[in-house]
């Protein structure tokens, strides 16, 4: 049976402050749900209606219709909201290459960064602590179920990149092109804010400034942050 | 002094059906405004508030705020607002690379892939005509200007892949990695829908297949469309 305070803390999750309150975030959709149980991820609530299911969602709750619509982040809720413990970032030490963002705003953007993680392979995302939340709902839908298998820590980025082991670059648009850069088996690649990339004190601590050329007459302005970032990574393992 | 009959014919314009119809489109913003007029697309109209402008936008008709409300599509119009004649596509002949759009459907993506065309160069872009509408405010937004100078076509694509004097590659979930593969001066790059890839009519017209390698544990179900294109038009020009 669902309480009424239940529903309030799902509701309330919508909101960063209530999410770092209270450790918990909120997961939609029998897939991603599946997902974040499978990467052992520690379920808090498993809400979901009375339809067939595909697969098996540990302990559940069933709620109707109206509960549904109350509790949803989404025009259409599609039967399945979990809510789960944030994992604990647990900066992974043995990690090759580091991905770094500065300022990164736009939720679709981190989605599509954490997508890009996974696929190849950085262990580690360290985010700025004015980057998007990445349990922002509009980030998880974006990371396609990617977030349970990508450590990310929100730090301060000056302070860890001042004490960086590994060798740092930085994406610019002005810098060595990426194309005839040798680029070490280790390192921390950093990328910065969609309108001002990265920022002053941090262009500081950055050993490598490189840059994806640009082909033909150099006609448009700037690539997205997340096309830069599936570009260099694609580099990176190349 | 605006007419009833303009407003009526901006506010239709919302809809791609009155878009092809009178062969025109909205762009909103100073920027993107400015930018389609540089790179040559004839003006229909060209509504502005009444407030300071960084540049000339020729022959313009100020309209008060409550006319931006009716005409604008953006929840806080920011004050110039043109309605441009469509281009007609060129089909440029000469291009080198040409890629080809089986079945977008995310305006979001659709304008990521139009401003990665106009940075790697790709001047002529194809699309199925079940991809979605180029002039669709969304895929406009996303384009930041960049439409003004790639040649974007709604074709046949079987037809136009079958007589194609350029070899067809495609991306696939499976193919052969596209680190490892000798790709021509000219060719003709099909990348797929969201959901679905490349549909099966057009998989029997791709020559070679081509795929993005997954690093580690391959436990990232795929990379999104527009990321995939990135990665690949970068291998393309690199």
């Amino acid at each position: 049976m669902v309480t009424k305070n239940q529903i309030k803390l799902v509701v309330g999750l919508k909101q960063k402050k209530s999410r770092i309150e209270h450790g918990l975030f909120v997961a939609e959709g029998e897939k991603m749900v599946g997902e974040l149980l499978d990467a052992g991820l520690r379920p808090h609530l498993v809400f979901v209606d009375g339809g067939p299911r595909s697969r098996d969602l540990g302990e559940v709750e069933v709620v109707g219709e109206d509960i549904f619509g109350q509790i949803s982040s989404l025009k259409r809720p599609n039967g399945v909201l979990g809510v789960f413990h944030m994992p604990v970032a647990k900066m992974v030490g043995g990690a090759d290459w580091i991905l770094a963002l500065d300022a990164v705003r736009d939720p679709g953007n981190l989605g599509t960064i954490i997508r890009l993680c996974d696929w190849f392979g950085i262990q580690q995302l360290l985010c700025s602590k004015d980057t998007v939340d990445c349990y922002n709902p509009k980030v998880l839908q974006a990371t396609m179920g990617s977030i349970a298998r990508v450590d990310i820590a929100y730090v301060d980025l000056e302070e860890q990149l001042r004490d960086s082991p590994r060798p740092v670059f930085g994406a610019f648009m002005e810098g060595d092109a990426v194309y005839g850069t040798k680029l070490p088996g280790k390192g921390v690649l950093v990328m910065g804010n969609e309108a001002h990339g990265i920022s002053v004190p941090l262009q500081a601590l950055i050993g490598q400034r490189i840059s994806i050329p640009q082909y033909g007459e150099a006609t448009a302005e700037s690539l997205n942050v997340a096309t830069a970032t599936a570009i260099l990574l694609s580099e990176i393992r190349r």
